[in-house]
């Protein structure tokens, strides 16, 4: 029974113009989607009619470093929103879609973040995620820093930053809040409680200044793919945004993750693996080829290093283009991301170039391009095999891109029974199928009778 | 010429439930309206249909401190939206009035102030302004401190952290995106520009990864009411929130203001002051005194000294009520505030009890009552004798106490001529009469043919 009830989780996770390097030159495109709040409200609007579970918001907090020849080209990471103020915008004028935004453990305070989406939790009324990432080396100067956190440092110091976040979303108990207007009595202070948090990398007081939010807190996502990245997904994320390249390597993410999770205590079930799919879908096999072919051909080959340095955090600028990657182009790139495209290199013998030009066809998910059937069979394959639980939507190029998934491929899952075909619940938590968490009790509490301490 | 199309600028600041310290409890106000969307959604659609220029918000980091006797009796501060976001959420429903939100200088991230802000102004078209404040210590523990910075760091800090936005709001020339999908150029990096600021107290790279926005750069707002607050006004703000509690006192510190900005090189009528104005209108006196009895008589007493204390941003509360507060009750508090309030305190003769409830009858702004005449003689008497270039309006209740001024003052000062009638501008800086300013050009550059220097 469970498994015939089981429909995928679907985010349509947005880069302004799609997620191929090129695609702001295609035709159909809005060049400056970036800055366009008509763009993302067309679009969060599309995938709620389709009955998605959540738009999806990457984010760097600095402008695309490399050679200009390749940054002058490229739309992502150079003009773009702020996406918790976009998310913000697009909740107010949707009603059931979640909207799961990207914010940094390393470059942010704890209580802005906690309060941001607690706030933000109210006014979708419970509508929201969190990708929890740890930034990458360009932020850093933009925050005081000559140097960012070292891969040692990074997770451990973004974990006490979300249990700093955690601990302040139970600032209040869920009936805090009498507002009782006969006795005058707002707020119940024995169920206010303070963190009073002092750890390694943090010193956070609280309480927040908002209530429990509907919620409780938001949905935890998380993206690393190295194995201190994994590990901090399998303890705190509910959803995990995955890039496996081919169907084995994404079972064996599966396994680990749900494995992960079980050996941190958590139910399995409450981590979803959700692998990022750029799928160009056409009425034909040769329709999707068509578009792959203009969308390739618009790629300079200065963008395609770039984007191949991206995708590893790190920089293949400087090496020959018709030989392989040498082992050594890993030193300063993400160590999880430069072995999976690394793997991808030996098993097809890959020069650079041509890793390069792979690299482009997508930002970060795996890139596939065919007939409806062939995607809703690639997606059927991967769902009911321990591949995923559903997928982030990663649409070549925008909007276009997503009107055919959803005009070609929504149609086919919803006839195989693979995805909803209306909402049953109102918050993102319950489009999950996951639990709003209980407040729980913290060591420190406010002391009797003096309101705050600190008084 | 000049003076008979000159209009008052409108603003109007929301507390949740209204300004009146017991505003909550009022029978027509709905408690819970601090994390209410759709209370909030409505204030702002009304202040838009009355042709305001602005909906105004402050801010603070952290839950109102003080004896639980008080604190528990209040709603503000205590459980209230994180106003980015929400003035983010109202922009996208709305379509000509502008928002102003507070941010600290103290607790933040320049680089995330100066996006969020250039984001907001992109999501709302050019209609957002940032009210700059430096905190108070109550937000310094929620951010790793012990202390908050002292008097006379904060507003050189501030300072700094002011021109650190203004650089990065410059990152990019008007025109550097040129976005050709036919050669390819999606950025021209020669127009970009790389802050690299290093100062005494931020070191911040850029630049900013966003357009220059609608407005240039947000409406600068600032409410100092100190010697070095008002200087900082003098020089950065366009707009100032002030508060005097007499017309006298109104001139002198509009005269301060307007001689500052001019001191500063700066148009003085680049700079409109604003006083908070917490009326309270009827049909007649008599009603509008009835209202204020009403909520004057829901006032608990802990809540009065509580709200003297929020006042002068110090503590009262353990001074004997039947006698005038002591000088020495200043130690610790806004020197700025509280000179004010010692000074209403001696020209009335008034016991710490009297000048407590006086105190609790706005949270910040003068509070009147009267008929809609009496309401429109005062206004207008300021606007004309150099008082006021307009007002932040600070219903004591909402949202009845807005709606009353809507139906009742409105009109009156409509048939003076001293409101706009219609929006004739798109932008909240079209709204002020302000010009968007110029890209101006700063010393570092990109360094050419490396994109950014740090490559």
């Amino acid at each position: 029974m469970e498994q015939s009830i089981r429909t995928m989780r679907l985010a349509l996770f947005i880069n302004p113009t799609g997620h191929h390097q090129a695609s702001w030159r295609h035709p159909r495109a809005d060049a400056d989607a970036g800055v366009s709040f008509e763009h993302y409200k067309r679009l969060a609007l599309a995938a709620e009619r389709a009955k998605l579970d959540a738009v999806f918001l990457a984010d760097n907090q600095n402008v695309r470093r490399g050679a200009p020849e390749a940054v002058g080209r490229v739309a992502q990471f150079v003009a773009n929103f702020e996406p918790l103020t976009l998310i913000a915008a697009l909740s107010a004028v949707t009603e059931r879609i979640g909207f799961i935004s990207t914010a940094s453990a390393s470059y942010n305070y704890p209580y802005q973040v906690a309060r941001k989406f607690a706030s933000l939790d109210f006014i979708s009324g419970g509508r929201v995620g969190w990708n929890i990432v740890t930034s990458g080396p360009p932020e850093a100067p933009n925050f005081g820093r000559d140097e960012h956190y070292g891969d040692d440092v990074r997770y451990i110091r973004a974990a006490e930053f979300v249990e700093v976040c955690l601990g302040l979303w139970d600032s209040w108990e869920d009936d805090a809040f009498p507002r009782d207007k006969a006795t005058g009595i707002f707020s119940d202070l024995s169920k206010m409680h303070v963190l009073a948090h002092e750890g390694e990398y943090f010193r956070v007081r609280g309480p927040l200044n908002i209530p429990r939010s509907p919620q409780g807190r938001p949905l935890l996502v998380q993206a690393g793919a190295s194995p201190a990245g994994m590990d901090f997904a399998a303890r705190f994320a509910e959803m995990v945004f995955v890039t496996p390249q081919t169907i084995d390597e994404a079972r064996a993410t599966y396994a680990k993750l749900k494995e992960g999770a079980a050996r941190h205590g958590r139910d399995p079930d409450h981590l979803k693996v959700m692998p990022g799919l750029s799928a160009i879908v056409g009425h034909t096999r040769r329709d999707a080829e068509d578009t792959f072919g203009l969308l390739q051909s618009l790629l300079h080959p200065d963008v395609t290093l770039a984007a191949l340095s991206f995708r590893i955090q790190g920089d293949v600028t400087r090496y020959p283009l018709d030989e392989p990657l040498p082992e050594s182009a890993g030193a300063g790139a993400n160590p999880g991301f430069f072995a999976q495209w690394m793997d991808v290199a030996r098993r097809e013998n890959l020069t650079l170039r041509e890793l390069a030009l792979r690299a482009s066809g997508s930002m970060s998910g795996l890139a596939v391009r065919g007939s409806a059937d062939d995607i809703a069979d690639m997606m059927e394959e991967w769902f009911v095999s321990g591949a995923a639980d559903g997928f982030n939507l990663q649409p070549a190029y925008l909007p276009g891109g997503f009107d055919d998934y959803v005009e070609l491929v929504l149609p086919e899952l919803r006839r195989r029974g693979l995805v909803r075909t209306e909402y049953s619940g109102r918050t993102l938590r319950e489009h999950f199928g996951l639990p709003r968490p209980d407040w729980r009790p913290r060591p420190r509490r406010v002391e009797s009778g003096s309101g705050t301490a600190a008084k």
